[in-house]
C-alpha cells in the first residue's frame, strides 16, 4: 500500500472486509467510542422507555466547511435539534456515511472529531452505523445521514397552537443560509458572518426546567422562519400575525439579503428555533432564551383571522402576506 | 410548468417549501400512510419501551433494479432484517432519500411502491422521513438511508456462542452478489439467478415462536458468510469449523463464481442469514428454516480449536482457513 492510497478513503473501505473493520475501529470507534457502540452488534441495545422520538435526516452541504461548523458539525446538531423540538432527550445517535472513493481520510477524521465535539453539547451518543463508499463520480465528497431516539419529557405539538398564544424566535434569523451563500459567492464580508449552525437542547431544557409550557416548537432549517410559521398557520387552521420590525435579523445578512435579492425570513437556520407559548409566559421565556442568544424575541401572535395564513405587518403599518418559500434558491444548504 | 419538468425531480423538491410539501403529501404520505407519519412532526413520538434495537444502513446498490428486487425493497428489507437479527420485532423505520436532480418522478415512485410493498412483510412502519436534493452530477440518481427502530424479544449476540454449538445459513448463499455481478456484466444466465433480497422477520419469528434459543444471528451482507464467521470468530476468541459441502450453494451462483474467480462464500446476500444454536436444537431449526426455504442447512460447529479462525474442511478432508474476505470486487452491492 503506497502513502497515498493509505491516506484516501477506498472502495475497500465499504466493502464488508478487513479495511471496513479496521476504519470503524480506528476512527469511528476512537472518537465516537461508548459502550454500546463497542458491543458492535448489527443493532445496537437500548434500555428506554416510551415515549419516544424518532427522527431523521440526510446532510449534504455543501461547501462542508464553513464559517461557524462544517458537515460533522450540522449532521449532529440537525438531528439532535430535531429530538429537542419534540421534547425529547437527545439520547441515541446513528451515523449513516456515504463517502466517495477517493476522500481524503484526513477530512473524514476531521468531520468524524466535529461530529464528536458536538456531541458532547448534548450528550447524545453515536451507537450504531454504517459505512458504504461508491466510486469516484458517483456522490461529492461525502453524505452523512443522522437519525436519533430519545426520550420525550415535553409534548410540544402545531395541535396545541391557540389564538393568544405568543410566537418568539430563539435568535436572528437567516444566519446559516446567508454564511453559505456568501461562502459560495466568495465574498469577503465584512462583520463576522458565521452560521448560527448550534446544538439547541441546552436551551430547551432551559425553557422545560423553568417550567415554560411550551405549546408548539420548530427549528427554522430549509425555508427558514417563513416556512415553520406557514406549516403551523395552515395546519392547525388559524393565522399568524408577525411584526416585521420585531423579527431579529443581523445587519450583514440583511445586507446580503439586500444585494442578492433574498428573504431573510425564507433563509435556512441551522441553530435558530421558533416557539409558541401562551402569552402569559412570554417574556420569561424571551428572558431564558436570552441568557444564550440576547437577540432571541417575541415576534407575533397566533390569531383567529386570516385562516391557514401568515401576515406580516411592516414598519410602516401595511400588512403583507409571508408565502411558503417556493423553488430552489440555495440547494444543499445542509 | 412544462410536461417535462412535471415528471422530474428538480432540486425544489428539496428545498423546504411547496414544492417537497406536496412531494410529501402526494407521494410519501400516498404509500407509506400510517398515523404516526401523517401527524406530520419534526420527530415521530412513539409509544414504545425497552429494550429496543436501533440501527442504521444506506443503501446505494447498481443498478437500481435487479432480478428479485430493487433499491427500494433492499431498503426496507435491510433495516427489518438488521432489527430481526437482534432479536427485535421491526416496528419503526425513518426514511431519508438523497435524490439527484432530474430522477424521473415515475421511478422514484416505483421505489416508494416496492418499500411500501416490503413493509407489508413484516409490519413495519416508516414514521419519519427527510428528502435531500442535490444538483445534477453530484449524487448517481438516488441513495436511500432506512433506520429502525423496535423492541426486543430475544437477545441473541455473539458473545453467547460456545463451543459444541451449530452454525446454520438460513438458505443457499450467495446469490445477492451473483445478481448484481451478473447485471452489471450483462450476461443472459440460463436459469434462474434472483438475489435473494427479502425481509426475514417472518423465519425469525417462526424460530423465536417455537422456542429456539438463538444464541447468535447475523444477516450474511457485505462480506458474505465468510464476514459473519470471521467476525464471530475473532469476537469471541473461539474457533468455527465449516463442512465446505454443507454449505448451500446454488448451481448458478458457483458457476457465476467459477467464471468470474470469486468466493461464492464471500458474496453478499440481503435475504440470508447464519445463526449458532445448541447442538439439541440445531436439527429442529432447520427443519423451521426449511418451511421456507429448502436449502437450509446446519454448515459447522463452534470449537476451542483455532482460536479467531473458520477452518473449512474440504469435500476432500482437506482443510483451510476461510479468510474474512480483503479489498472490495463489487463496490455498490447494497
Amino acid at each position: 500500500m503506497t502513502r497515498d492510497t493509505k491516506r484516501r478513503i477506498q472502495l475497500s473501505h465499504g466493502g464488508g472486509g478487513v479495511e471496513m473493520n479496521q476504519l470503524i475501529r480506528k476512527l469511528f470507534f476512537k472518537y465516537f467510542s461508548n459502550e454500546i457502540l463497542i458491543r458492535d452488534e448489527d443493532a445496537a441495545r437500548l434500555e428506554i422507555s416510551g415515549p419516544l422520538a424518532f427522527t431523521t435526516d440526510s446532510f449534504t452541504v455543501s461547501p462542508r466547511t464553513f464559517k461557524g461548523g462544517d458537515l460533522g458539525k450540522i449532521a449532529v446538531a440537525g438531528t439532535v435539534n430535531d429530538l429537542a423540538m419534540a421534547g425529547a432527550i437527545p439520547q441515541y445517535l446513528s451515523c449513516g456515511f456515504i463517502i466517495e472513493e477517493g476522500l481524503a481520510f484526513s477530512e473524514l477524521e476531521q468531520l468524524v472529531q466535529s461530529m464528536a465535539a458536538e456531541l458532547e453539547k448534548s450528550g447524545a451518543l453515536i451507537v450504531c452505523g454504517d459505512t458504504k463508499v461508491v466510486p469516484k463520480g458517483t456522490a461529492d465528497g461525502i453524505f452523512i445521514n443522522t437519525s436519533g431516539v430519545g426520550q420525550c419529557i415535553a409534548a410540544p405539538s402545531w395541535t396545541k397552537l391557540e389564538p393568544g398564544d405568543c410566537v418568539l424566535v430563539s435568535r436572528d434569523v437567516g444566519r446559516h443560509g446567508a454564511c453559505i451563500l456568501a461562502s459560495r459567492e466568495g465574498l469577503a464580508l465584512q462583520g463576522d458572518l458565521a452560521s448560527d449552525c448550534a446544538t439547541l437542547w441546552p436551551d430547551v431544557k432551559r425553557l422545560l426546567d423553568a417550567g415554560i409550557d411550551i405549546k408548539a416548537m420548530r427549528d427554522a432549517t430549509r425555508g427558514g422562519l417563513s416556512a415553520v410559521l406557514n406549516e403551523w398557520a395552515a395546519s392547525r387552521e388559524l393565522g399568524i400575525e408577525v411584526q416585521q420590525q420585531q423579527v431579529p435579523i443581523a445587519q450583514e445578512v440583511q445586507g446580503l439579503c439586500e444585494l442578492f435579492g433574498f428573504e431573510p425570513m425564507e433563509l435556512a437556520n441551522e441553530g435558530t428555533f421558533v416557539l409558541a407559548v401562551s402569552a402569559d409566559q412570554a417574556e420569561q421565556a424571551q428572558a431564558l432564551l436570552q441568557q444564550s442568544q440576547p437577540s432571541a424575541a417575541i415576534i407575533g401572535t397566533v390569531v383567529d383571522a386570516h385562516v391557514g395564513k401568515v401576515v406580516l405587518t411592516t414598519p410602516w403599518g401595511s400588512q403583507r402576506y409571508l408565502e411558503l418559500p417556493k423553488g430552489e434558491l440555495l440547494p444543499r444548504i445542509c
